[in-house]
């Protein structure tokens, strides 16, 4: 059976001219045996999407790469989908002048976020004008390619799945997060560091999740028979006052995506349970006064607060790079994201089954939750099936904070959709990190924020008077 | 039919040693014509009770009262439940001495509170002493009165009456309380105003409840056939300022119960559906910023807190009435008390069929809100039945609150029941009271107020180390 | 608040050229003092309605007339439709000519049906044939009153209400029928014979109503405080062999409506609840082996099958009567018909609040049925509002019978809607009236009755074959 | 990880001294590398484990035998279970005088069942019997083993299975059944036959399973990428008046077991999904007059009616073939079974992971079937661990017939447990097997069952009469 291949895959990539995740699916697709194809290429850059087909296209030639596909940009949404098998979604809403308002503004009022794409403020603003253009995409998709599987990349992905449901609830749509892998990795080094056992992969690490993306939690962990939750508890008590690095100290300090992991020991030593998401994630769904107070605060945590302009230069090194790779000048270097997007296509094609944590509509897998709110929890993804396990409830302060936290993003959904400025502060109003200022400060900072994106909301009656 | 008459009834009054609530039934009773019979009072004063044998009984001789009831203190709670068709509840749990330090206690580390005894830190720690007496309660119902019917009175309400249900599943309870009817009586008054009708009764205002005590909301209501949100919009816009005092202006400077409902207002521009409750309690159920950040702006949104002192002083002056009563040396009063218990009392006996707000488990009665926990919605009330109506689901940003105590709660239960000071601690950090506050802060204050009231927390492990 | 009067009501009636019940509406209205208005009479025979504009408008002109309305023949539905506050249905699907086949035809095959309108296979058929009229009704009130309450007294109850919702789901509608009134009037019999009381009123009665239509059941009844059900027990054992005719002994072997109460009573030896619909109706939602397997089986349980003949005979008997009244040759007798399709207008509007059994959606009334489906309980009609009570569930094997059937409306529902043989001979072939037959003459017996409707199948592909 | 291995399982069986189930997990354990520990047998026939004892303990001394037991018989059931990690459950509740009335009784009143262990009147009177023995054995677990994992073989095995969650909720119980894996196989043969494609295995099968024991069904069904139910649609074209054989012709008329699989393509004619498991089962589920009408109509269907007297004989062959083996007179075959057993308990242990079905209780994995009861999907088994997956709904007219019977187990569950003849004539009646006779029939094929089977009815009022 594992010989099997199907060689007429066609994949629609939305975003298609980024650099890192269209470079990481080539990268992954030209390791690849069992399928080839396609891949259509479509971004509101048509000169970057045009650059990546370049890029794409040299790999046919060169003898290190198995999997062939062929890429080309397209100038229309409906031109990508047509005849897709497969849609990627991995955009970026609006620009980095938007989402540094997103990030920074609220610093003002002292209220910092470490991404900002999520949750808080940055989160909601940005969810704001994500919403309409996933409203778009869904109803393309439901008109060009209804049969389609949609796997989402793009952030706030609960927001952006929702969306996509919401407008179109036939599709057949998934939210793929790499967050949950960084926790089984982090648990594959405690049970080599406390087990002596070498060479531990992720995979082999068995663990249940609950939760919504980016505030996962994991309340069953194994390791070939061996039950992790105990041993967590140790490692926790070991490192809890120094944090956790492995070979990479003093790494939180100079890298604006890595920690210590002292926020997720903290969480555990409170709550009992793993969460299972990056510090810099976790911190953002709680009370502002437990870990992002203050860049003080947040430094004593060692984790680090991401800086928009970081993102800004980045791009730029990455634009440079692109330039270089289309003109031959740089080579492009094939290596294994780690992602499970390619696998996630082999599984739904038939060629292989497999567990994974995905986000999607809570249909039952997750106990008390709203219905249709997007929830991340195992599946088992086969041919054409994506199928939850039931994986039951946390315990109650957790849940607790999962439910605050999908009720608020369902009134932003809300908003958004109807384009209301005032159910749009009531949400605001509702998120824990801006929770210790007053209701009249967060207004105020809410109509700032707003203003700074207004390009992005069309229909908005943006001046309106709200209370 | 409302000629008949029930002439055997027994009635277990818990608590019956009281000042308020006791003579308020006395004075109910003394006035309803269509039943008779006793009541047992059963107080840990014995003395106290008694006293209120001897003024009941007092009453059977007065020519003006026509309900013949016969009181008798009993000193033991078996004996008050044995042959009850009905129980009432209404104790104080723990002193004045503990609540003073649930109420003033967290004031030192800048948290306010109107009245501490349903949610906020006092709320929480008031329950840990409040729940051990109520399992205790039920544990009797079922062994002495498994078929009474139950109605308690005692805060926390939503805990106490979960308690019992935990404790005893068949037990049949209901938790009444009087904060919706106030919400009526100021409807009633705005139609009155706005409409120059007079003499509008509350129980002509027809309002569809839903929520949990104090925290109860109003998304209907009418009045013979007037839609009354759009003239509440309307009342709001006008008073929002100044706030409503109907004809007691400045009252809510003097008095420590009233209010110029302006949270209420608020709460209504803020989330488009009528909070109803007293200002004091939905203050407490908000985030401190909006509120009860300070004295000040307490004073500002014209309401009041509530001192424990002045408790103290008025249980004194309501003993030395008690006394006076007891040897005739002052004349009770009969006066209608706005009370439904009598009147749910003759619907239980199926001398009428009522409908009004009650607390008890959800068993479908809102929807998305857990099974079994304990919510505040109409219910039919006839001969042994208590029907709850199905009441919707309140806008999402307000469920969200509402589900956050819902599970707070549920993590108290939890706590108390288990004698776990760890689970306690959960719940307390995640009270919206204490939210801009740090979780250390937070847990010291936690650590000083439950060493206040460990007199009432027999079996806890009051010393451990918790973070 | 009993004095308030609403003059300026519209009422739509569809199929309102009926004798029975437009007549029955015109006699409750002429009686009503505080409403008053106009109806709008549509009928697909115009003239019919237009005899009763006439009937209808001669009585303004009576003094014994409190109650004034106009009234209005019209040629097009959304004549009627416009500015209607409500809409009563109350439509004759087909003629008499495909309800012989309905009821009739199935003889052939030992399939006898006493009523045929609401299961069997005379209930199915009908079914068919009456859903796309009821998704006409409903797209056009969703154009031109979507805010208005729809009354619906057309059989099949449930499936004509689904249709309503299913097509509209904001619809306000409401299915109302006389069966539950008919046990509590039984119920109020018993009351005078057995406990010897005077004049008791089956308003008095106190049920809890669950169930769907026609076969609706009471799990809780009672008087002023007694408690019915073991007076049933009583009155059952008593009457079980004779059956208990009241004063009409032998009554129901000339009148086809009428019934000695036997199967009731055998439901209730079996099931310990009380089954509370005509016998007539309860029978046909049991296997046939119980009630129906023969005329001979019929009259022994003292109920009666009723002929299509005779509702032809008494169709032309209306017909003539219809004259006489339009041209005056008859004076129209004004009497309580007993419906409270008139109360229920009131309510409403909010003259008054009452509680009484409907047809609407499952949203949680009834334990464990799917959502949305049609099921009869108690609710609370007030202003603009109906509000289904919390009903509880049956005892297991009761339930079951009543999810059969709505599994099986269900099933009809899609097949109408698809208009699909095969779906619907699935739905067919598991109706228990047919359950001794083999699946090979009961798909016979379907494909002949389906020829006889099929005027009224327009789209379907009639002649497929099916297994 | 898979070279891991667990030494020390201690595996307590149930029904220990059985020879079909016993000896096929002794075959199993033989051939396994990864696992060894100790087998304890508890039989109420306590030589008959002592010969399993012996059997067993010989397999070690074999050089073919690679996985090394220790076997034991006991004498007291908590002998077994004490220290166990599994328990096996697998026994025959009364004998086979008591299974011969079950299944030949009805034969009288034209009842015809093929099997008579699960539904039918046979499985009633069955359940009846057996449930008493799970409740005393889930008594036990839970005392000396409440942390073992329980696997039931017992049919009714719905019933079994609920019997343990309702005695001891916290139970970890599962039961398995092979029925499902046979209908693997018949796709797996489909493949081979239509496809022309060699050797596929029935695991390559991936389907999604949900229903209730012996009346399970498939909705989705693929091998490597290629979607079944169109295949299969073919497959029932082709083979639907003369069945399939498969290389074993004619064998459906010489072996009680086999059929020609015309009953489960009959319901996919009817109902467009897989019925799942052996046409003898499925035939018992639906109204008799479908397929088991007589046995001149079970013949055309190509499938066997089982007599009891085959397994009276076949019993006493097995005997004989047990007192040679233990004597050594005969040599133990190792094959593998084709049960899951020890996949399952290999799984459990953390040694491998799984994907397959599993009789529990409803937590969610099928959608709007009522909570806790028994129903079969797939699941995940991992370390301590089996979570169901959302396996969804089927049709309404195939979801109606599960619910169907579900129901009348819960009813037969009632009767167990209170012992109450009515309730269990209630569930009798309303059996679809049943349905063409009368209830009066019904009731006097009842009694004398009931009779036949007292001397397992400890504490019934068996002369009870009921109606």
């Amino acid at each position: 059976m594992s010989q099997k291949t199907v060689n007429d895959v066609q994949i629609a990539y939305i975003g298609g001219g980024s650099q890192g995740w269209a470079w990481g699916l080539m990268s992954d697709l030209a390791m690849e045996k069992q399928i080839s194809g396609k891949v259509k290429l479509y971004d509101i850059h048509y000169d970057a999407a045009y650059q990546n087909e370049v890029i794409g296209n040299q790999l046919n030639e060169r003898s290190d790469v198995v999997g062939k596909w062929r890429y080309e940009a397209v100038r229309k949404l409906e031109d990508a989908l047509e005849g897709a098998n497969f849609v990627i979604i991995s955009i970026l809403p609006g620009t980095f002048e938007e989402m540094k308002s997103d990030v920074h503004l609220p610093e003002k009022y002292g209220i910092y976020q470490s991404v900002g794409d999520t949750v808080g403020p940055g989160g909601l603003i940005r969810a704001l004008r994500t919403i309409p253009l996933f409203v778009k995409i869904a109803e393309h998709i439901q008109k060009y390619a209804p049969k389609s599987w949609v796997i989402n990349y793009t952030n706030p992905m609960s927001l952006c799945t929702r969306a996509l449901y919401h407008t179109f609830p036939e599709i057949k749509a998934i939210g793929c997060c790499h967050e949950v892998f960084g926790t089984q990795k982090l648990l594959a080094q405690m049970v080599e560091l406390l087990c002596g056992i070498e060479k531990v992969s992720r995979e082999e690490i068995e663990v249940n999740v609950l939760g919504i993306n980016h505030f996962t939690w994991i309340d069953q962990a194994s390791y070939t028979g061996k039950d992790l939750l105990p041993l967590y508890r140790e490692f926790v008590d070991k490192y809890y006052e120094t944090g956790y690095e492995g070979s990479e100290e003093g790494h939180w300090m100079n890298n604006h995506f890595a920690s210590a992991e002292r926020v997720k020991f903290d969480l555990f030593k409170r709550f009992k349970v793993i969460a299972a998401a990056g510090d810099r994630h976790l911190a953002e769904f709680m009370p502002n006064t437990w870990y992002l107070e203050n860049p003080q605060k947040v430094k004593e945590w060692k984790f680090g607060l991401t800086p928009v302009q970081w993102r800004i230069e980045n791009k730029k090194r990455l634009v440079e790079k692109g330039y270089r790779l289309s003109k031959g000048e740089e080579s492009f270097q094939i290596d294994p994201t780690g992602e499970e997007g390619v696998e996630i296509i082999k599984s739904l094609l038939g060629l292989r089954k497999m567990i994974s944590n995905v986000n999607i509509p809570n249909t039952g897998q997750m106990k008390d939750v709203p219905l249709d709110s997007i929830v991340e929890t195992n599946a088992i993804v086969s041919y054409n099936s994506v199928r939850p396990v039931l994986a039951g409830k946390l315990p109650a302060p957790v849940h607790k904070m999962i439910i605050e936290h999908i009720y608020n993003q369902e009134t932003i959904l809300q908003a958004a959709l109807t384009k209301d400025k005032e159910i749009a502060l009531q949400a605001f109003l509702q998120d824990p990190l801006v929770s210790s200022n007053s209701p009249e400060q967060n207004a105020e900072l809410f109509e700032e924020m707003l203003s700074h994106t207004k390009n992005y909301l069309e229909g908005w009656n943006i001046h309106q008077k709200v209370n």
